[in-house]
């Protein structure tokens, strides 16, 4: 399937692996951008070093196009801009911050940049900046969201740049994928249907959890913090909401203690009490195991048949 | 444009206006109808002989099927209900609770029942209660909403009920319905795009929001009492949110005592500083009125264009 994000990526799927701190490691990055999607590793407030030490065992297991995600309001984001730089990454994604002031360098090194937007009003800026394309996450995503849902917000995006958009959130099949074309998406980037893959170095609670999650298993917590977050209904996520009802600083001290950590506790212990398993709206239609190939592929091809037969049906 | 709705429905495209409550009276309603969309009268909490006296005049601007919506935990259901028999209703959406206990009479009467659902589980209670097909509503949709988006539920009630399904919160265009019709609809629910109508009743002010309206003009109120609603950000709104930060049974109390009433006051009044305006997050894409002829018709034919161009651009 060729779109713009194909040929500016350089890949054969216009499919994009979201970059979730802790899950997105060399592994799973490497399945995806081996299967002809783009494998994204998750910078998030890791140590450069071992950052570097994920790029460089995701190129022993493919020499396809590679993605690196950096969260730009946290402590390591000057050394992960230049370490993009230095391992010849060639495409970033962005978020929760303004990538401006590392735009020419990238640029320079032939860097592709596509910041995760939530808003028109992002979206323009980072287009100003120079982005080449950006990412439209919708709130049914899971981890740190905002509050435009896919639907609503990637045609609103698209109207209001001219650089390729891609679509993310609720998007867990060919239908989700031949729904984000029509909107005007050139591509999607998709995360929760990456968890339940072999490739994927999650505990197997966490893998269970997205396997058994409905439609109603995911809830937002840290709304009243201003920094709204979806992940699996778990004990944890209960007693957050709980303290939310009344925001005073004690119960969001005790929130912040009670939630630092816990995605790690999740990812790597499987800790159901006391983790943070974040997740998007679309578990629900998450069965089965499929491998990070398969589902690039099957999700291509779903939705190459469905517009192929909405031609005929709606002719 | 024949999809199972239209033939369910004996309509020509597969587009149904929103019940939205002391807005969707005759004018509109007939104009979508006439139009060859399904209008809705909305019976909300308005006594029989207003919503029956508006069903007539309806019947006299136009031949074409009608539909009309009963709040199933409003005073006047029982009574509603049998006025949609007594009329010759063609077509019921239902909201907010079980139209179990009326669905003999409905079906006797040759009526087509349609329930709103915001979840797998409601949509598959109302299949086996005999619904004819289901809406299934996003969380981007305008007044009272569930927390799924449209993207992320839509495809999940898709694999979950035999029926048809129709998509609602979101859709302001034809991408919006292509993209409806790709997650496996087989048609859409719109509200917002008809508020800025000229045969839309509401008072100027109201129309000049949806105009104005950006991206991230609406909120969500009501999320701490388990009612949440959306609208557009107006000071009564600012308050609102202000006296959830603290959920007591003084703050709710107070919520209700400035919001009775508020929507009457938006929808008659436009009254910008105690109002309730209710609407979707698509606003942002509303910036022109067009007759309801014009949106039902032109809607159909740019999804008709998009897919016809997919089908070529992805063969």
């Amino acid at each position: 399937m060729k779109t713009k994000i194909t040929e500016l990526l350089g890949i054969e799927y216009p499919i994009v692996q979201g970059a979730m701190a802790w899950i997105a490691e060399h592994h799973l990055a490497a399945a995806v951008s081996e299967a002809g999607g783009l494998g994204i590793i998750a910078g998030g407030a890791a140590p450069v070093d071992v950052i570097r030490d994920e790029i460089r065992k995701a190129r022993e297991r493919t020499h396809k196009p590679l993605g690196m995600n950096i969260m730009l309001l946290s402590p390591n984001a000057d050394d992960l801009a230049q370490l993009a730089i230095d391992e010849k990454i060639e495409v970033l994604t962005t978020g929760a911050g303004n990538p401006g002031k590392y735009m020419a360098a990238w640029k320079q090194a032939g860097i592709k940049v596509m910041p995760v937007v939530a808003s028109v009003a992002l979206a323009k800026r980072m287009a100003r900046a120079g982005a080449d394309a950006v990412i439209a996450e919708g709130t049914e995503s899971g981890g740190h969201i905002g509050e435009l849902t896919t639907m609503a917000l990637v045609p609103q995006v698209v109207d209001a740049v001219e650089i390729p958009v891609l679509a993310a959130g609720g998007i867990a099949d060919g239908r989700g994928m031949a729904a984000a074309l029509m909107l005007g998406a050139e591509g999607v980037q998709c995360g929760t249907i990456f968890l339940a893959t072999p490739e994927c170095q999650i505990a197997d609670k966490y893998k269970e959890l997205v396997l058994k999650a409905t439609d109603i298993s995911t809830v937002v917590t840290g709304r009243p913090s201003g920094h709204p977050c979806r992940s699996i209904k778990t004990p944890l996520q209960r007693r957050c909401l709980e303290l939310e009802k009344t925001v005073t600083n004690q119960s969001l001290e005790e929130i912040e203690e009670a939630t630092a950590g816990s995605l790690r506790r999740a990812v790597q212990e499987g800790d159901y009490e006391n983790g943070t398993f974040l997740c998007g709206q679309i578990a629900g239609m998450v069965h089965e195991t499929h491998t990070c190939a398969d589902i690039v592929r099957n999700m291509t091809e779903q939705a190459q048949t469905l517009l192929q037969s909405a031609c005929r049906r709606f002719a």
